[in-house]
């Protein structure tokens, strides 16, 4: 095997444009480090091994592979003279960066119980300590360059925090002990108010990013688009909703789901939302506090783009486009239940929105478009190694939009576009409505 | 079994106004049942039988497919008191008509030896007795319900037409003696033109049908779209130009490919289009007319989209967008190398186009665009039955565009949108090559 | 692909000595063929193309490959200057004869149309004219060996005959018209005597073929096995037995069943012996005749070794060994229900066998035994190209005895030793009890 | 889920009679107790978790196991009022014993995280409290029942002992740092000396277990056998051997394999034993002292009986049955290197063997035979429960004899028949080649 590296490239020349000082660059740094260990604590060793699917990967890789990424993309490309502590693991918790060198077949990610979940760690702080030097250090010449792909880094992390809460939940799950991530009380509403339709005007509109500050390649270019009048539902669907269309036999109703999902439903047996059974009559799910009673006020989770699809086929609708989405949100704060609020599940609306406005539209539940993801109009993929960031995903995904329970509200723009494969069920993803003017 | 009937409905109400007469309807309907004949006339009875892979059917199966859809959404709608001869065919010969009814699995259509091909094309005549009398007699208050109907099917039955011909040509691949379909002389022209590029301007454009004459009800509404500058080669790529980009290495570079695409190259071992082989050093086809060396003047065809996206890459461009390829052909009539002309293959440009303009837009290839097959804005299905025709459809498929050397002149418009999966490779498929402005 | 073809050895030693005329072996060699011409008489062009699992083939395949076998190992090796008519056949037609050279994958024999079954008749025929002139005119230097190849030849046709007929009933059951093979009025009985157990002693026996006469490799040497007092049932076990079990849960009782056998029953979704289906509270199977009813006073058929183990655990017996068969039998006649007959299924014993007698031995259906297909003591595979034709499949399969309604009387010795995986279940296999004294 | 638990049934009648001391008994478990502890001494947390084939489970799960066949086998019926400190423990780790109720399913094992490694040590704990208890004050009317179950999960819990160590080899050798089980210093030997033959005549042996003292029930009846004469190789094949046969392209010549095994070799690409690889051009192994230099000296270890009987195909020679081993070694003491010597892999012949004795037939390997696993004359499974340890695993697998260096030496017999399906190379398996004499 050869474990080629990439040269550093000094000159790299981004899409955006870095607004920070190091200052600001070090706290983000630290407190995005900060927050991956502290998303581990309520993990026992064991824990940090498994891997449950070829989608997921074991904790303990989550956290070696932000750290490489790191390691390759900045101390390497950087820091004159760095050799690497642990040149092995390269070949570990490579991803996908084919350009990157060789790596470790991602099924068998959870067969690799070296290193240990301590010496990991070490890993971690032996690359935090180089990355604070480097911060500190960096002359201006390469000041740019070396801070926009420390924040593509950050960002990158955060991606993974997230996927460290969904992932665990997927292993956990298999636990017939059904062990709890975290005690919680459950939440106590158990109605919402009825849902109201908010109307937005045909036109053409400004869809995407300026590329004033951190975004990702696939955000750009910014372009116009042509909306029909369309109306958005102003909170998402809930499990009380969701509970009417499998009673209806929405399950078992070919005509209302594509023609993949329909399969998928019949291959995987499918009948209700992922974690979701049915013990005495009594709909339970697997939550990160453990196996708890279907809440109907709760938003409805975990399920994939068909489920969606078909349930917004059968209460007479559909799902937004992205552009309808992103149009929708455009003048609306990015905060909601957002992973430092500590829920670590969607929660109930606690009063109806005020008159003409939507709710939710941020955190608790990525929010299934209609829309395969696809490059917009113009689009450039970041040169180099990170140009397979994005664009090579681009096939049989679909556009989520909004962030959950499980992101980092600093992670999230009203243009973030995030994509998983229509069957995807893993992720805390849900349903809002949309219809035509 | 229950085989369930859909119920008359005369009063069905289209989303496309038939223009026509009852003599024009009888002798497209005439026209379009020969063809499927004439499309056998080179196969032998043990031909008709085969099924080589799940997505293909075998010509029996066509045959009669298409004679059913006429018996279930005409006969037994429209003529009082119908009674089918045999009714059993109802089970074997529907295809994915949920509400028509039970159906016998598609990959073991390929099984089924009776009814024999003389029994399927006795069905054909009996099918078709019925039809002309109908057609002949039909009272003025069904006229319109019944003709739209009728022209679907027509439409319907020349789309498995094409699939009669991509299907037997995968059927007989199979075969080491490497059976023809036809005889014919190969093409001699060697070389083409220099690839020129057409300009065309940003603007927000119409893109869809009106609703004037058939069309599917996957071509409205027409709406507007906004589109930046863009330029469209002037005509297709060459086998010649794609062996550049295999010899340059193009199946062993992943930067080149989508991610799904260099899994599927990997996992099917893809060197080269699908019917290519290299012995003795010379790449040679199977083509319909048997086996024969790669000429470099040829458009490339039977090619995924994934190896189209990927050359593209290779050659620093893209491909259209199904609304750029829509608003660049608007002017164009719909006129080529299509069925009729009987080439079966796809054939060199044997003179450069017109300064300016666009050459092989129609016929010879399918042009696979980067668009995944979507719903328009405002996109109503047909209501009832057969209101699964299309919409069910739009997940993880691409849209192409332009028709082939397989497809009826008269099945075909500039709003077609034919779509398949991405790694498709059976049908007569090409690429056209975009860049922006 | 190279189509390396073995030479002329006329030198072959063979492990048993030919016993016969000239002229007996060309009349058993013109019966063996037009056999197989008999048995095609009521099939379709379309029923000779089907391959409907891969273990299992085409009827064209059949024919043409025993041809094949003559062409390969006996003209092209015993007639000099022989040219094949058809060598490009030789590719298609090899079954697994690693050394006679390249062969078509087996599990795409079903896509193969050309040559035509009307080709393969005239292939068959000519094949015969040299066979028939090779008999008339051989120097009698090379007699011996040659008439023992041709008595291979003939018994391997004999093998194939009988899957023409499996083969075929399992491509006609998956027709939901339900086609005959042959009409035939079903038999009548309906009752069976009760089981009596015939008691064998304990002690040394010879087990094995003496290699007077035609035998397989695998019949030999001759040797001594010591066996223990055991007591053989004097019949089959009949359907109704059969249904006891089934309505007794016996294919829901895991504590029955060999573990793979459990395995498969799960994967499979086994309720009941292949062909069988209940609709409307009725047992029914599928026949060469079409389907019925199922006839309790028939033996069980088409039940995999899992079934009739499981079933034997159920009665408190178990299943012979291949020992105690062939010392069972070894005075018995070998006579009985075999294809002469014409019923193509299983018969009811019409009356109670007498006193001390064993029934249904030979003919009928083919007998599980509990022993595995292993190699006898001293046993030599033959040399050369046809030493592949036994050995290399003794791994996972179980000895079946005796014969069935689809084979040739002339077929069966009382050593004779067939086998199939212990989940084969499309061949006519049945039942016969056994106990220990 | 109900967990059902077997009933106290103080009346089994087993089919071996105890020998041995309330004493004896209980120095018996507590080594066997302490042995399981020391063989994880090496491990670190992590590796305890993983599951690396469905054939194969985690450390953490072999632990539990044993101790929950004492609980379910013994203390559950034994013990009055017994009530288990972890009922749930029952569903995780029963195996797949269908009368004990539900388990869970075992290719999920991997994701099991809880218990932790170090509550399933005090589960351990408790169960050896009880269990000591129980011996030490079990009263006279119990005592041989209860004795002989407890010898049985004595002998259970070394088989899976010695699956700790063939399962925590395969899941470190997925580790591309190659962590160590043990250190250890590379055997220095390079070769040994040639092959000699022992001879045993013909006649009729006693083979099987008389009952006296523990076996397990697979072992009985004792009955007569004839053999042929025979000749051993007086030692196991080395690697060097092997060598030869991989240089003159074994692998590749389908001629010398069983037709399943040649099908095993094409799917699964096997050029080597397991845990080979060939790098610059030298061969090295995985062992659980890390990866090492092949050692030609060595015994060959880690191949399938396919590569065994290959291997004795291109030798000239045959594996033997088992009766010729039982019968070969039956004057032999049951001693060689056994687990207890911790060198953890087969060692080369320091010596050569004293004229005409057998040289490692015990420890060192596991002999693969070319007897299928079957039921032995007169074979009764155990009652109740415990039946279904041995008999229902009599299908599609293949006889091996004589212990390995993961083998306790205490729990070998010259009657004891392990067996294992044909294509399994984790264990510690090798070759003894036999032929006629």
């Amino acid at each position: 095997m050869s474990h080629t590296r990439p040269q550093p490239v000094t000159s790299d020349k981004l899409y955006f444009s870095f607004v920070g000082t190091p200052e600001s660059l070090l706290e983000d740094y630290q407190q995005v480090r900060d927050h991956s260990k502290k998303l581990c604590q309520p993990l026992r060793v064991e824990d940090y091994v498994v891997q449950s699917m070829d989608d997921a990967s074991p904790t303990k890789w989550h956290l070696a592979h932000t750290s490489w990424f790191f390691e390759t993309f900045v101390l390497a490309r950087f820091r004159s003279n760095y050799r690497s502590s642990h040149p092995q693991y390269s070949f570990l918790f490579n991803s996908y960066y084919v350009q990157a060198g060789d790596r470790y077949p991602r099924p068998l990610r959870g067969l690799v119980t070296r290193p240990t979940v301590a010496e990991v760690f070490e890993y971690r702080d032996d690359i935090d300590q180089e990355m604070v030097k480097l911060i500190e250090q960096a002359s201006q010449d390469i000041w740019e360059a070396l801070a926009s792909i420390i924040e593509i880094g950050i960002h990158h992390e955060q991606q993974h925090q997230e996927l460290i809460l969904t992932d665990i939940k997927h292993v956990l799950s298999f636990n017939p002990l059904y062990p709890t991530y975290v005690e919680q009380a459950p939440t106590l509403d158990r109605s919402v108010a009825e849902t109201k339709w908010i109307s937005f005007q045909e036109g053409l509109y400004r869809i995407g990013h300026d590329g004033k500050g951190f975004c990702y390649d696939n955000e750009m270019s910014l372009h116009q688009y042509f909306l029909e009048g369309f109306q958005l539902a102003n909170r998402l669907v809930t499990n009380g909703e969701y509970l009417e269309f499998i009673e209806d036999g929405g399950y078992g109703n070919p005509t209302l789901w594509l023609s993949d999902g329909w399969s998928t439903v019949a291959q995987e047996g499918w009948q209700a939302p992922l974690y979701w059974e049915k013990t005495d009559g009594q709909w339970k799910h697997y939550t990160l506090h453990g196996i708890r009673l279907v809440n109907p006020a709760e938003p409805v989770c975990h399920i994939s783009l068909y489920e969606a699809d078909a349930f917004a086929h059968w209460a007479g609708t559909r799902l937004p486009t992205e552009e309808e989405w992103e149009t929708a949100s455009s003048k609306l704060p990015a905060r909601g239940n957002f992973v430092h609020t500590e829920a670590y599940h969607p929660l109930p609306l606690s009063q109806p929105p005020a008159n003409g406005e939507l709710a939710q539209m941020f955190g608790d539940l990525w929010e299934w478009t209609q829309s395969p993801y696809t490059c917009y109009p113009g689009y450039k993929p970041m040169t180099g190694v990170l140009g397979e960031y994005n664009g090579k995903f681009m096939s049989n995904q679909m556009v989520l939009r909004g962030g959950s329970c499980a992101t980092s509200q600093s992670h999230i723009r009203n243009t973030y576009r995030n994509f998983f494969p229509p069957a995807a069920r893993w992720q805390f993803s849900g349903i809002r409505l949309a219809r035509d003017a």
